[in-house]
C-alpha cells in the first residue's frame, strides 16, 4: 500500500503558520503585518518554513503524517499562486535552503511533504512574460503564451492575452509549445529531485491536455514511484482518475457531503456559496450514504483509499463558520472525516478552532495561544489519529452502510462499526448486524 | 604582479558573439532576429555563452588573455542591463551550466572571465520591484526602491520612484537599506565563489556611497584576492582608485587621447559626441603626450597598469566608424592601445574591423566569415599580443615621453622604443636618445 493511502494530511497556507528563521537566528525583519490582525488580501505576516520546521513536534503531536503546503515559490502574492520562479522558494519563506531543512526534518519523523504545482498560468512577473512584456514580438517568448496583440497591456483590466479567469495578473501558459512543456516538466522533476513527496495540482482542468497530464505522471513517478499526485478538481473527476495521471484529487464533493450531513440546516449555507463549495444541499443520512456510495464506487479502490478527503481549504470558508461557531458540529465532521475511507485533510487551526468567512478571512495566522484553543476539537483530532494508526483497517477497509435514517448513520469499515448521530437530540436504537462483520 | 596588470582583455556582447547549444547539441531555436541582419534596440540573436567557449580557439589565436562580458543574468533586455535575477545567468545564455563550461574552458588555458555588475539599479522585472509593485505599501520590499508613492507607475513615462535618468524600467536601488546592501554584497561575493575572476562594475558613480564599495572590495577580495575590479567611470577617477574601492576604471580618458591623436581632423567628432565619447578634441603629439603623462602620473604604478584601456565600447561607435573607414588608423591606434602601460582591451569584432555607429548599430553579430575580415588589422592585433607576451617591460615599464611633435611621437617603454607618425605623410627624424636608456 503506498504512503499516502490512508495518510493524515494537514494543509499550510506558509506566510501564516509560523514566523521563524533558520535555527538559532532570528526571523526575517519585514516590515509585516502583525500576526494577530485580520489578514488582507495584499498583507503579508512573515510566516516561513523555518517555522513549519520548527512547529513540527506540534504537528507530531497531533499525529499528522503528511503537509500539504500552499505554494512556496518565489511569488508576488502572499498565498504564492502568481509564481514568479518555479526553481526559487520564496525568499520570505527562507528559500530553497529553509524547503530542504524542512524536508529534512519532516523526513527524519516520517512525515511527508508534498507541494502546490501552479502550472496552468505563471504570475505576470513571470521570467518569461516580463520578457514578452518588455520586447514585444521581438522577445524568443512569444509563444509561451496565447497573446492576441503587441505590446501586451498587462496591467489594464482587459488584459489582451489569455489569463486565468481574465485576470491580468495570472497569464495563461501555452502548454502546447515544447519549450513551455518541457520547462514544467523539468520543473515537476526537479522538485521530486529535491526530496518532495509529491504535488498537489492547481487548476489542473484548465490544461485541457491529457497528454501533458500523462507526460507529468511519468515524470514524476520516474523520478520518484512513490510520489503522490493529487488534482484540485472540484467535482467528480473520473477522467482523471484512470491511472494514468493523478492518483487523487480534493475531495470536494465528500466535503459537500459531510457538511451538509452534519451541517444540516445549521450550517452557513450562504457563506458556503460565496466559495468554490457552492449551495450545500442539507442531506439527512440516507442521502448522504447514498452520496458517500457513489463517491467509493466509481472510483477504482487504490484511488478511494488515496483521495484528499478535506472539509476545508485556503478556499472555503472555516469549518467553525460554516458550522455557525458549534464545535459540536465541526467535532462531528471532522470526526466523520478521519473515519472514512482516504487521507484526512485538516487545513492549519481547523483543529484548534479557528473561525473565518471567505478569503483573506479564511487565511489567518495561526493560533499559538493556548488559551484561544477549542481543546476538545484538538483532543478529538488526536484522538482520530491515533485511531487511525492504532487500527489500520480504517485506512484499508471500505465504507460499508449498516443503518441510515434521518439523522442517523451506522457503517462499518471492516471489524469496525461507526455510529454517527447528526440530529441534535440524543438516539438510541438496534442495529441489525448479521451479514455486517464474517 | 597582479595578473590583471596588462593582461589583453576581450570585451564580449554575450547576445553577439555566437550561437551554440552545449557540445555536440544543438542551439536554442529562438525565434531570434538573423545573424546577419543590422542589430535592433529590442531584438535577440541568440548569442550564448556555449558560444563564447567554443569560439575559445579563435580568442586563444588573438592572444587574448581575459574575458570582460557584458551582462549575462537574467534579463528582460538583449544587453542584459535589465538585470531580473542576479543569481541565474540567462537562460536565452545556456543559463548557470553555461557559464560554468566556459569558465573551466576558460581556466584550462589560463584565460580568465570577469562580469558586469548593475549594482545600482535593476530591471522593473526584478522580484522585489514587482512585489512592490503587486502589494504596494503591504510588501515587505518597500525599502528596497526610492518610492515617491503608491500604487507605483512604472509602466508610464514619468514613474513615481527614482529610476536610473529617469528611465521607469530601470529603479534604483536603496543601497542603504541594509537587506539591499546585504544582497547586492551577497551577490558579489557568490559569483567570485562559482569562479569569476573579477567584476565590471556599471555605473558605479551612481552609487554615492564609499562605504558600500569598500565592503563590496573587502567581500570580493575576501573571497578571491586576485579577482579584479575595474569600474565603468568615464572621467577621471581619483576618488576611486586610491586602493579601498576599485584596481582600476575604464580608461576612457585615454580612449578620447588616442582617438583624437590618431583620428586628427578625420575623425568623425560627430558621431563621437552622440555617445559617452563626447566632443573629441584633434590632439598634436605634445598635447596627446601630456594627457598620457597626465594620466599615467595621477595613479599609482599598479593602478596604470591595471587600467582597462580601451578605444572604444558597447558604449561607443565602433573604431572603424569614428576612423570613417580609415583601416590604417584603426590599426595605428590600436597599436598604442596595445604598447601604452594598461590592459589593451578590444572590443569584440574590432579585430577583424566590424563597423557601426551608436546603439544598436555597433552591437551587430560578430562576422564569422574571413571572407569579410579586415586581415590587416587582425594580423596586427595578434602581433601585438605576441608582442606583448615576448617583452614583459611592455606590460610593466612606465610612459617615457622621448619626441612629440606635430603628428609624431617616441616614447619608451623600459628597453623599448615607439615611434609613432599620425601625420597622413612619412617622416624622418634622428631621435635624441642618450638618458632614455641607462
Amino acid at each position: 500500500m503506498a504512503w499516502y493511502e490512508g495518510a493524515f494530511f494537514y494543509q499550510i497556507f506558509p506566510d501564516r503558520f509560523f514566523r521563524a528563521g533558520p535555527p538559532g537566528r532570528p526571523a526575517p525583519a519585514g516590515p509585516f503585518e502583525p500576526w494577530e490582525a485580520p489578514p488582507t488580501l495584499r498583507g503579508f505576516k512573515g510566516g516561513t518554513l523555518w517555522g513549519v520546521a520548527e512547529k513540527l513536534p506540534y504537528l507530531l503531536d497531533l499525529g499528522v503524517e503528511a503537509i500539504y503546503l500552499n505554494p512556496v515559490f518565489a511569488s508576488t502574492a502572499n498565498h504564492r499562486y502568481h509564481t514568479v520562479d518555479y526553481f526559487q522558494v520564496d525568499p520570505i519563506l527562507g528559500g530553497n535552503e529553509a524547503l530542504r531543512h524542512l524536508l529534512e526534518v519532516a523526513h527524519a519523523h516520517g512525515v511527508r511533504v508534498i507541494l502546490d504545482g501552479v502550472f496552468n498560468h505563471t504570475g505576470r512577473g513571470f521570467f518569461a512574460f516580463q520578457h514578452l512584456l518588455e520586447n514585444g514580438e521581438q522577445s524568443p517568448y512569444q509563444d509561451w503564451y496565447y497573446v492576441k496583440g503587441f505590446p501586451l497591456k498587462a496591467y489594464t483590466a482587459h488584459p489582451n492575452y489569455e489569463a486565468w479567469w481574465g485576470n491580468p495578473e495570472l497569464p495563461k501558459l501555452k502548454v502546447e509549445t515544447p519549450a513551455v512543456r518541457e520547462y514544467l516538466l523539468a520543473v515537476a522533476e526537479h522538485w521530486i529531485r529535491f526530496g518532495i513527496d509529491g504535488w498537489r495540482l492547481d487548476v489542473p482542468n484548465e490544461i485541457q491536455d491529457p497528454e501533458f497530464w500523462r507526460a507529468f505522471r511519468q515524470r514524476v513517478k520516474g523520478a520518484n514511484p512513490e510520489a503522490y499526485i493529487v488534482g484540485e478538481i472540484w467535482e467528480e473527476a473520473d477522467f482523471w482518475l484512470q491511472g494514468d495521471m493523478f492518483d487523487a484529487v480534493m475531495n470536494y464533493p465528500l466535503a459537500r457531503a459531510v457538511l451538509g450531513f452534519v451541517g444540516g440546516e445549521a450550517l452557513d449555507r450562504d457563506l458556503a456559496a460565496q466559495t468554490g463549495l457552492g449551495r450545500i444541499e442539507p442531506l439527512q443520512a440516507l442521502a448522504f450514504s447514498h452520496r458517500l456510495e457513489d463517491l467509493f464506487g466509481r472510483y477504482r479502490p487504490e484511488v478511494v483509499r488515496a483521495q484528499m478527503n478535506l472539509l476545508t481549504s485556503h478556499d472555503t470558508p472555516r469549518l467553525l463558520s460554516l458550522m455557525r461557531g458549534s464545535v459540536e458540529r465541526a467535532r462531528l465532521a471532522l470526526a466523520l472525516l478521519f473515519l472514512l475511507p482516504g487521507n484526512p485533510t485538516v487545513y492549519y487551526g481547523e483543529e484548534v478552532g479557528m473561525a473565518g468567512g471567505k478569503d483573506p478571512e479564511n487565511r489567518g495566522g495561526m493560533v499559538w495561544e493556548e488559551a484561544r484553543w477549542q481543546k476538545d476539537l484538538l483532543e478529538t483530532v488526536k484522538r482520530l489519529a491515533r485511531l487511525r494508526k492504532e487500527h489500520p483497517a480504517l485506512r484499508t477497509a471500505p465504507y460499508l452502510r449498516v443503518y441510515a435514517q434521518d439523522g442517523h448513520l451506522a457503517f462499518a469499515r471492516g471489524p469496525y462499526l461507526v455510529v454517527v448521530n447528526a440530529s441534535p437530540h440524543p438516539f438510541r436504537q438496534d442495529f441489525p448486524l448479521h451479514g455486517v462483520f464474517p
